[in-house]
C-alpha cells in the first residue's frame, strides 16, 4: 500500500455508499484538552431490581418480563414507528413527507444484566444470532415491512439508557438513506460485473492482508479501507448471502465466534467495556430480487485514544464529511494485536 | 399543515441534500434514563493566563499571540489539511483515494475569554462576518482551493477543546460530501426553474409562517421542515447570494443581528450557554457558474429535553437514517416564544 496514505492527508472512497471520508495521518499526535467521558466500571449485579430488562421484573407501561434463561424480544413500549398510523403524504410545493409505518423491538441478549456481548459465551451468542434471524424472516414477512435494521448501542456514551445487554430491531415499511444508498452501489456493481461487490472487495483484502484482524471458517473481521470511526470493524461472510437468514447453524456459529471476537479485542484495546454502535445491513424484505446485496455487520465505536477520550463528528464532519487521525492500518494493526 | 404530522409517525425530504429524516411526534414522552451531560455555567474570567487563544498568550508551538482587540485569524496549529502535500491517487481495483490539500484556520471571534457569540454586541459579531468574507474570498482565491467550509464547534459536548469563543474554517481541493449534495440538488432545480430552490423554498415557509422564529430587512431564521437536531435552526439571506462575500455592509450587519438573535434564544431555552456545531454553505470556490448557490448558516444544537439531556444520533441513526421526536413545528414555536 502507498506510503503517502501514512504520512498525508487525503480522502478514501467508501464503495459501498458512494461517499467519501477524509483521512489525516499527521494528525494524530494533537493533544487533547476537551471533554472526557465517564468510564465506568462499576460492577453490575446479575440481576438488578430496578431493571426493567430483567427477568421478571416490571417494564414502565406495567407488563411483566417472563423469567427468562437465553434471549427475550418484546415490542418496544416507546417505538419511534407506528404500526397503526394513517397512511399519508403530503406534497405541497417544497414541503415533502410521507407516512412511514413500521415495528420496533428490543431484543434482552442475556438474562444476566451484568454482562455484555464481550463477556458471553459463543453458544450463547448464537442463541442471539438465531433470534435475530428469526425476527429478520418473521417481520420481513409483514406486508407493511420493506426493511428490517437490527441494531445495538452499547454504553451510555451511545446513548444506550440501559445497561443490561439488549439491541433493537427497528423494521419500517421503506429503506432509510444508509440502506438506499448500499442497494444502489452494490447493484449497478453486480449489474456489470455479476458478482458480489463486497465479495470481490473481501478477496482484496485477503490478498492485501494488512487491514483483517481475524478471520474464522466462515467470516472474515476487518477494519474497511473506509472506515470512519477510530477503530470502526466490519464482520464479511466469506459467502455471499443476501441476509443471516440464508445461515446454516454452523455458519450461525461462525458468526457468533466473530462477533465474540471483536467484542472482546475492543474491550481489550482501552481496558474498558468498549462503547459502540453497532448494525446488520441485508436485503431489504421488499419482494425484489436482491441478488447484489451481500450481507455485513459494523461496529462503529467513538473511542479514539483511551476509555475517556472520544472521538468528536462535528462541525466539520457534520457539514463537509467524515474525518480520522489515524488510519484503518493502524488501527488493524492494533487490534490484531490483541487477538 | 397536516395535523397527521403532528402525530404519526413520518420522514420529510431535505430538499437541500435529497435525503430522508424520520420524525416520531408520539415519541417525546418517551422517560430518559440514560447519560446526563455536564453543564458548565462557571464563570470565566475576561483573560485566563493558560488558554492558548486569549491575546499575548503563546501557543502549544511557541508561536505567541498579538494582543488583539477583536477578531484574531491563524493557521490551524494541527490542521487536518496539509497544504504542502504531494498530489496522489490509489486506484487499486476497490481501494480508492486521492490525496487531498487544503488549509485550516482558527479565528478568535473576540479577546474576551469570557464571552460567546450570545453575548457579543452585534457590531462586535459584524466584525466575525467580515472576517468571514475577507477568508472566504483569499482562501477561495488559491488555485489548490475549491471550498471554503466555515464552522464553529461550540461547547465541550460539541467536542470544543477550549470554551474561548472562537470558530474554524477548513478550506480544500475537492468539495466535501454534503456540500456536493447540495451543490447537485440546487443546481437540477435551477437548471430547471430558472430560480433558486431555497429562495423558492423560503417563499414558502413566510407564507406558512409557523417555523419561521425571526426575521429582518434582509434574513429570516427559521426551522427548517427537514430539520434533524431537535432545536436545528437556518439562517437564510432573502436575496439570492452566491457566498458570503456578495453582502454590503448593511445586509452584513442584518445577517450580524440575525446570528445574535438565534444563539440569545438558544441560551434562554435550557438556561445554559447552549452547545452547538454551526456552518455556513455557500458556493465553491472552483472557478465553475454556481449560479445555483443561494447560502445559507446551519445550527445543529444536541440538546433536547434540557441543559443535561442531548438527542444520541447513534444506532438507527448511523445505519439507518436520521430520527427526530419533536417536530420542527413545535421546536419553532418554542423558539419564538422566547424571541
Ligand atoms: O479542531 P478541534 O477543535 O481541536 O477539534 C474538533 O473539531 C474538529 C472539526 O469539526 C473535529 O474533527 C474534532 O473531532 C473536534 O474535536
Ligand atoms: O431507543 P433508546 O435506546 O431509548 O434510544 C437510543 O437509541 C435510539 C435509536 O438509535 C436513538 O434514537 C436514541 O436517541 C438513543 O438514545
Amino acid at each position: 500500500m502507498s506510503t503517502n496514505l501514512q504520512d498525508y492527508s487525503h480522502k478514501r472512497f467508501n464503495i459501498l455508499t458512494g461517499e467519501w471520508v477524509l483521512v489525516s495521518p499527521h494528525r494524530a499526535k494533537r493533544p487533547w484538552q476537551g471533554q472526557n467521558e465517564a468510564i465506568s466500571n462499576e460492577q453490575r449485579p446479575a440481576h438488578d431490581p430496578s431493571c426493567y430488562l430483567c427477568a421478571g421484573n416490571t417494564r414502565i407501561n406495567g407488563e411483566q418480563n417472563p423469567v427468562y434463561e437465553d434471549v427475550f424480544v418484546f415490542t418496544n413500549d416507546f417505538a419511534a414507528l407506528q404500526s397503526d398510523s394513517p397512511e399519508f403524504s403530503v406534497n405541497d410545493g417544497l414541503f415533502i413527507a410521507k407516512s412511514e409505518q413500521g415495528i420496533c423491538k428490543v431484543i434482552c441478549f442475556s438474562p444476566d444484566h451484568s454482562k455484555s456481548l464481550a463477556d458471553m459465551s459463543v453458544s450463547s451468542i448464537q442463541k442471539v444470532v438465531e433470534t435475530w434471524q428469526q425476527e429478520y424472516t418473521s417481520l420481513g414477512k409483514e406486508s407493511m415491512i420493506q426493511y428490517v435494521q437490527i441494531f445495538e448501542n452499547k454504553g451510555a456514551v451511545m446513548g444506550c439508557s440501559n445497561p443490561h445487554p439488549h439491541g433493537q430491531i427497528w423494521s419500517q415499511s421503506t429503506l432509510p438513506n444508509e440502506v438506499a444508498k448500499k442497494d444502489v452501489q452494490q447493484k449497478i456493481y453486480y449489474n456489470e460485473n455479476k458478482t458480489s461487490l463486497l465479495g470481490d472487495y473481501l478477496s482484496q483484502e485477503l490478498k492485501a492482508k494488512e487491514r483483517i484482524i481475524y478471520q474464522n471458517d466462515d467470516f472474515v473481521v476487518l477494519i474497511p479501507f473506509w472506515a470512519v470511526w477510530p477503530f470502526e470493524a466490519m464482520i464479511v461472510p466469506k459467502q455471499q448471502f443476501e441476509n443471516i437468514s440464508q445461515l446454516s447453524e454452523s455458519e450461525s456459529a461462525n458468526f457468533a465466534d466473530a462477533i465474540s471476537k471483536i467484542t472482546k479485542v475492543y474491550d481489550k484495546l482501552f481496558q474498558c467495556s468498549f462503547p459502540y454502535s453497532s448494525g446488520i445491513h441485508q436485503s431489504p424484505t421488499n419482494g425484489k430480487s436482491n441478488k447484489h446485496w451481500h450481507w455485513h455487520m459494523s461496529f462503529y465505536p467513538p473511542l479514539l485514544r483511551s476509555a475517556t477520550v472520544k472521538k468528536f463528528m462535528v462541525g466539520y464532519e457534520m457539514f463537509g464529511s467524515p474525518q480520522r487521525d489515524i488510519t484503518a492500518e493502524q488501527a488493524a494493526f492494533r487490534l490484531r494485536e490483541l487477538l
